[in-house]
């Protein structure tokens, strides 16, 4: 499945934007190299999701470590280094869960989320532009605290992490 | 919340991009007017979903009925009026579910979720640039469906149906 004809049409830093020809429809694509986000839960049993400053929707977001993958990075090696560098979280049990397109509409990111389970606390450095708080939740807590979150990536993560425990529960 | 200067470097059809300066920070943002997305059970208890090419991710995807917000329309009307354009399905009970934020990193949009039951069979009358095909499961089976997913707002409205559907079986 390819365009018959395609343009490059903003060049941007973060986003570019590509004019694509698909028989007689034209579609603007804004691209993106892809991203990955975790449902990060450390030895205490404690989720830990950031709070930071979204200045593309004028607000600040409760949401799953995340971040943008770099050229060559395979999913978890990216994942595992966010991690650490937002919530200076690392070792634990890793699992790949679901990849799922953020917007398919107009935008290429695929997201790739990840289970993290026995995590070890330690230091983090996040980027100079990112002011970040960390957000502690006992994972048993996370159905209570839904109504707080408005990311998609977010509630895709909690919602099956809890459709999971309670799966648990049950069986 | 708002930027100390704003410039828009990418005027496009359906994608705008504006470059904002923040303290010391320049952000890209991708704006967007804004989306809705139905979880729509028929009075057969039928679950329609839309399948359609998506050229941004060069795939077929299986989505929630969906559309973006024109100027001036409220989240639901444009909701009632996508439905029934995608799919004939009208009239039944709605109800305003969450809103989130699709990609907050570096996009405007936002999607409003709606739940809509005993709605009624009619005839469909698509955009001539979409070419879809409807899909009905039975709204029980919606969970043994969950891997044919990969789209993050069907995932966000097919959780939270689901986790409803439990909690009432439940209680």
């Amino acid at each position: 499945m390819k365009p018959d004809s395609s343009q490059l049409v903003y060049d941007g830093k973060l986003v570019d934007v590509t004019l694509e020809r698909w028989d007689e429809h034209e579609r603007e694509i804004v691209e993106h190299p892809g991203a990955v986000a975790i449902v990060a839960i450390d030895r205490e049993g404690l989720l830990t999701l950031v709070r930071q400053r979204r200045e593309a929707v004028r607000k600040e977001l409760l949401e799953l470590p995340a971040g943008t993958l770099e050229e060559g990075e395979a999913p978890l090696e990216s994942a595992q280094r966010e991690l650490e560098e937002e919530t200076g979280l690392t070792g634990g049990t890793w699992r790949g869960v679901v990849a799922f397109y953020t917007t398919p509409g107009f935008c290429r990111e695929r997201m790739h989320l990840f289970f993290a389970h026995d995590l070890e606390r330690g230091t983090s450095s996040p980027a100079d532009d990112e002011q970040l708080e960390l957000v502690r939740w006992p994972a048993g807590e996370i159905e209570l605290h839904l109504p707080e979150i408005e990311d998609a990536k977010t509630l895709v993560g909690l919602l099956l992490y809890f459709r999971e425990r309670e799966a648990t529960k049950a069986g």
